[in-house]
């Protein structure tokens, strides 16, 4: 069976347990304590160089690091994954804008006002987080003006990997008031059979 | 024929140009003066709402943005992308990792280095864009200690989409020296029939 290693707040981690949810498929989850260093020791090192979650462990007992690189094994033979070539390249366009102009703003600003004090020097980057995430949120909210999901007419991937650290952007400090498309949108998600909420 | 706009200079304009080279496949260049804003105009912006290159312009007219997904598409069928579903998603893996953990701070040191002034103050960035971008060299160096490619036994565009930024380190200030694995593997790649240099 699937070992999916992670921790239970963090988005990026959510967005397998959602897709294995949403597909009606069991696995073992192993709880990561990421905040206290469990990434860092030599044990986790040795399944995962790059020291992050979430972590998949195949049935051959290999690994496979990256949760948008998971999705995409998991979501291989669904739904969730096209089949034409063009829509698999523009689910995954939107996998890497998410990894590249969303989740490094979106996410660090929920990162920083969640999970760190309220004295912690971190605060000081958090103008510049919401500037870019912002914008994340405006190209989201336009490509949205006229369809209900990011790529084709059903939800793929891309809707799972992005609606992971969108739902709850605003425990970063984002408002999502003004982003009637996006709000639109994640309701829809909410909506599908099986959907998992994230645990907070 | 399919266009690729871009900027010569750009590492992640250059993978693509290097794929097709490797493939032998015929392109329309379309140059983009991205230093002078030309991807902030209201035409660009119709094209890409991220504002970004590179931009592929397929045959039917349509665009997909995001260097790797533009990769993705343009090595379907080809030797550079696995038929094996766990290889696909390991080359995914590694191309995730070069967005996430590469790009935003070895091209980003290189940017700041080649393209701004010596007075700019985005220099005060280079101590933090050195600390993470080593961490992503050791990961690399680590993962090529026994193996010549990033993936299987043959190069795929995740070898390509991490050559780009790593083989002009040095113009960033980073030292490759020390990364002997790396170093080997730059030149496996440049010995490729019909590998093409990256215009300076």
């Amino acid at each position: 069976m699937i070992r999916i290693y992670g921790m239970s707040q963090s988005g990026n981690c959510y967005k397998l347990q959602l897709l294995m949810s949403l597909l009606r498929k069991d696995y073992e989850w192993c709880e990561v304590d990421v905040l206290n260093g469990a990434c860092q020791t030599e044990e986790f090192l040795a399944k995962n160089s790059a020291g992050k979650v979430p972590l998949l462990q195949l049935d051959d007992g290999s690994y496979l690091p990256e949760s948008n690189a998971a999705l995409f094994y998991l979501a291989q033979n669904t739904q969730y994954w096209p089949e034409d070539p063009l829509h698999q390249a523009k689910v995954l366009q939107w996998m890497f804008f998410e990894q590249y102009s969303h989740e490094p703003f979106i996410a660090v600003a929920r990162f920083i006002k969640v999970f760190l004090t309220k004295t912690d020097p971190r605060h000081s980057e958090l103008p510049k987080l919401y500037e870019k995430g912002y914008k994340a949120l405006e190209v989201m909210e336009q490509h949205l003006s006229n369809r209900n999901w990011f790529v084709g007419d059903s939800p793929t991937i891309a809707d799972i990997a992005l609606f992971a650290y969108t739902h709850v952007a605003e425990d970063g400090g984002f408002k999502l008031s003004q982003y009637r498309n996006i709000q639109l949108w994640l309701e829809r998600i909410k909506k599908l059979d099986h959907f998992m909420a994230m645990k907070k």
